[in-house]
């Protein structure tokens, strides 16, 4: 195959700190290669509507700091099914041979797509259908299989873990116990990194359901051990053991009031219905994929880049870079689409919160000690 | 009078970044002056069961930089209406002679009382009973009579901007309208502030009840002038015209998800169903009253703590101390209790804002720019 | 005078967090009210060589919370004494004339002036020849007559405390004096406020020349007191009783080294070798004017922006705007060129740092306690 | 060999964000298995002196988040060489019998050395003389041998981005060559790692030493490309090609003003001299090791002090914890001591910074794009 002369990026799915970083090393690394560069706005929608800009070395230019996309993003957007209002009805319609017939009438060569697990499905489709896509992993929850990391996720601890380091001076002032809800509809791993980086004392995620006596036990614990207050992390997926997950899913019209019936509330009702404890509830939301990306961010989101345009380069279509350990490797975009990537029982980080005395929620406290 | 020689300090209600700067300078300068500084730990709580401890140079090094109360505070303890549990029921119980005699018991010849509205009315009382108290003002909502600020409000100001700028990237690459619910029960001084200072598009205060139509045409206003995406700042306390607030009231028993009904999740309703226009929520709760104490903060609460002495030292019981313009003073106790101090219409703050062609949901776009 | 219809902005001297918050309301403001606006790039340079981009709300969308200035500025620019290289020399050239030329063929009828001493002077110049302009006070050392505060002041103050906070972690663990260096060459408004707002041991301004003596005896004080390390905050204009200033000024092809015979490395090797305490020194520097300007800085730059505007429609030409305690006022732009404002011996946080236990390195420990 | 009862934990060498996170794990693991802490003061000092405290729940609560550590440290204690004062004049004595007496007196069974390369060889000399010690590596510049990662690095690497950052502005607003001198004397992990996270177009460090004109050339090249201003970021021990390392050894009595003629300064007259642009020079010093760790530190640091009393309990004494991918495993403490861990030329994030047109001031550009 020739070497690509033209290539596409575009950003799709939530918005996550680091995107902009990777599309930084994207951009220089393919204008150092001679290449020219397409940014596409809005996810795949953008390759729908033709809506693109050339980048250029100034438009990267200070943007290696900056959240957000400067290409814009949509999660609303599958090209296979999309949803349209036809007659004041919302009809599904595959749009895919316009966005096919789009890319080969930009004259893109390659199209870097960054995204997670809905994205990346999307990009299969494509794959099959003859784009030369390669894919960079973009999930906040870092949920994605095939990589250790994804950009984003340390930035995500970081607002989260500063939010409850916050929070803790009024959890000791009123010697309270504060819940706080992170993100993870289906994996714990942030509210188990933030936990352990701000010393929650229960972390409850859904890998591990909770049992509500042993939430309600480990909420007084911290009082007997001198220790006046408490700080639940809860995963906004977590849930009781024998009951359901009670994450609101959004539906069109009705916004976040929705939400407001989310895990975290139910946790904190749980522990002043249980317990003499005056307890308050935080739900983080956005404020935690927000921001500027920290510094491992954006190293990490800059070697994802200048490895989406080695694959480019090598001509490896199909393949998604990743981590693994401490390696940038790549692969097969289709084999990361399906289940999220949960947190195992047995990993090191759950170990050594038990270790350390963090209840889960679990029985009988499960194998902490006690 | 004899000058005091054993100075007593309480800090009341809820907790807000700054009072461990006050501690620390009536500790400091009274140390100075050859007093002894007594830590009420609790509130007027640990006056009443006599938790006290003394409080030395070592006691308040590196206590400026936190946030939070090393004294600990409560707001449940009014001692002339004190809430106890007998026999299953809760009865109100006047304790104050017991406070009082404390206060003899441990040889205080003053007491530095730190609070808002409701800790000042409880200074008041025991003023009239002979203790001899001066107060540091204490709100987070900024909204006390007589003093132009309050420590803890910059910090909470700046919480709230930062808060607002990591949850615009969202809003910038959703190009969503972005409803953020600061804390104001009564008054808008946080909402407006911060509101100002993140570039807000819609401020939504007590002060001024919004009209949900003129809203709804303001956040999709930002659209026509190109920019697609808006940040809504609203006040706990805001409500629309005609209607009114919908300040959840915490109910014992009933913890936050009570909250959950407030007014930044109906605004978010109101704007998607009325507009084409997806909306999020985010109640940004605890976060504004965490965390360090800015620069700006520490230098006012220190120079609290300072005048506090200052009154202490000539004598000037049942003053409070305040700030006005640049200056600080002191006004009497009482004339700061009752009505909270509102945002008025012809503040500066508010005809910046319709300088700049915010909108605060008035009819017609108020006085601001068409 | 008929309203103007053409307003220019230009930013010179040092750069500092905020100007783009005036930038911004300016900009917002005359567009409100119907009035072009004309960025002028690198200060009066800029005139000088016609380098100008008109602003739109879009060019000024998103600048509020971005340090430095999007138009650019330079500290070398003086049209009435340009230097100028000729012949491998430079001369000095009066170009004021081909800057008025520009500043009327360009369409002006009013000009922002954003700058500090020496642009004031420069601005005072131009209004002599005619031109309509406002100036907006910048200045990080906060040193400029006739306002209470600039913009910029807070957030070096913010940025100096957060320093000082990190270098605290390594003072206190190694039992080490710590000296920090910050800026203020003519006056020590950083120095003091910083110093007070993290808790410093011993503050040195230009203000008060301190004893070597007394420094060295209070910077092993504190190990008496039962703190086993000290902070020394120093202004870079700070000198000994009966010595000189040693502030280094830059000349052209020295760079930064001749600042490394600072008044910061002096101090330290004065507490090294007078007593028997290990010490450290940390020059602040160029992290002082940089980054995000705080909250406060913002509205307070918004205000001014907002206030220059007025002046502009109300034809005030030749007045700065400023801050006189809480209220935003204005003064003649000749009034304040000249000595730069110092700090009163007799000011608040000076007696305040003095009932802290502060020590100035005054002979006997000034005023202090004992 | 009997499980241990007592375990002491001292912690060495220069302080780094983080160190209170190991202290607050080993502290809680081991309470947590029925076993006592011992918290020993200022490294081998505190052992050679008999300082200690009992180390309880209490003691490490809230300590997760502050920088520095809680036990004291020093690096100038080598019990096999301690500088001693003796009639005016400086001897050397072996006291390490003092030492070992002191372990056993205090009825220690195990010890947790939290240290450096130099405190690792320490560690090692009474390992062959009998004590039981397990080793958690510290080095702010992440050169230490065996292990990928030490906590600490990565806050350092945020603190210095995050000056970087505001530098950043500065050097944007002005036109001009921000020179930035970092820690790393021997290894450049710090800088390189710094550098990209915040978007330096030139990075040089010890490991490749730089050609003069190189690096004026890389310095004006960024202009040719449209940007008017580069950041320059130097490794305290980068020097250039033929010439000698002139990282400034502190001598006693010889305070900072010594590191006055380092790098940074030189690099900064170089480019002055022999371009056309201005430039100014920020050294970061003490800022970098300062201020509280990152959530990524405090994971790594628990994780760590968790594995260390793994090591502990299963006897695995003259271990030392590291990080090798994304496992925590151990290596003999031998094995670590000797040569810094320098970055390989073929280091990923080398290849990745010439990728993306990063200068290392080699002469041609090295492999650089040109």
């Amino acid at each position: 195959m020739a070497r690509p002369r033209r290539v596409g990026i575009l950003t799709s799915g939530g918005d996550c700190p680091g995107i902009n970083a990777v599309i930084r090393a994207v951009t220089k690394c393919c204008l150092g290669e001679g290449m020219d560069v397409v940014g596409i706005r809005d996810g795949f929608l953008g390759l729908l509507e033709r809506s693109v800009m050339p980048l250029t070395d100034e438009d990267v230019a200070g943007i290696l700091a900056q959240g957000g996309t400067i290409l814009g993003t949509t999660n609303r957007a599958n090209p296979f099914r999309l949803a349209v209002e036809e007659g004041g009805q919302t009809v599904w319609r595959d749009v895919s041979d316009q966005v096919i017939e789009n890319y080969f009438s930009l004259g893109l060569d390659a199209l870097v797509c960054v995204g997670g697990d809905g994205s990346m499905a999307i990009a299969a489709g494509f794959l099959d259908r003859g784009l030369n896509i390669v894919g960079v992993p973009k999930t906040i929850d870092n949920d994605l299989q095939q990589t250790d990391l994804t950009f984003g996720f340390d930035s995500a601890v970081a607002n989260a873990a500063d939010a409850i380091d916050k929070i803790q001076t009024t959890a000791a002032s009123h010697h309270r116990v504060m819940v706080v809800e992170t993100m993870g509809r289906y994996a714990g791993w942030l509210a188990l990194t933030a936990g352990l980086a701000s010393g929650g004392d229960i972390i409850l995620i859904p890998e591990i359901p909770f049992d509500p006596g042993a939430l309600c036990e480990a909420a007084t614990a911290t009082s007997r051990r001198g220790k006046r207050f408490s700080i639940v992390v809860v995963a906004e997926g977590a849930y009781p053991r024998g009951g359901e997950q009670v994450v609101a899913r959004r539906v069109k019209g009705s916004p976040e009031p929705v939400r407001l019936g989310g895990i975290g509330g139910k946790v904190g009702q749980l522990i002043e219905e249980n317990t003499d404890r005056e307890a308050r509830v935080a739900v983080l939301g956005h404020l935690q994929r927000g921001g500027s990306p920290t510094a491992y961010d954006r190293v990490l989101a800059t070697r994802f880049g200048v490895a989406a345009t080695d694959l480019i380069r090598a001509g490896s279509f199909g393949q998604m870079v990743c981590l693994q350990g401490a390696n940038i490797s790549s692969v097969p975009i289709a084999s990361v689409v399906g289940e999220p990537r949960k947190v195992p029982y047995d990993h090191p980080l759950v170990s050594a919160a038990h270790r350390l005395g963090v209840s889960f929620g679990e029985p009988g406290g499960g194998p902490a000690r006690r």
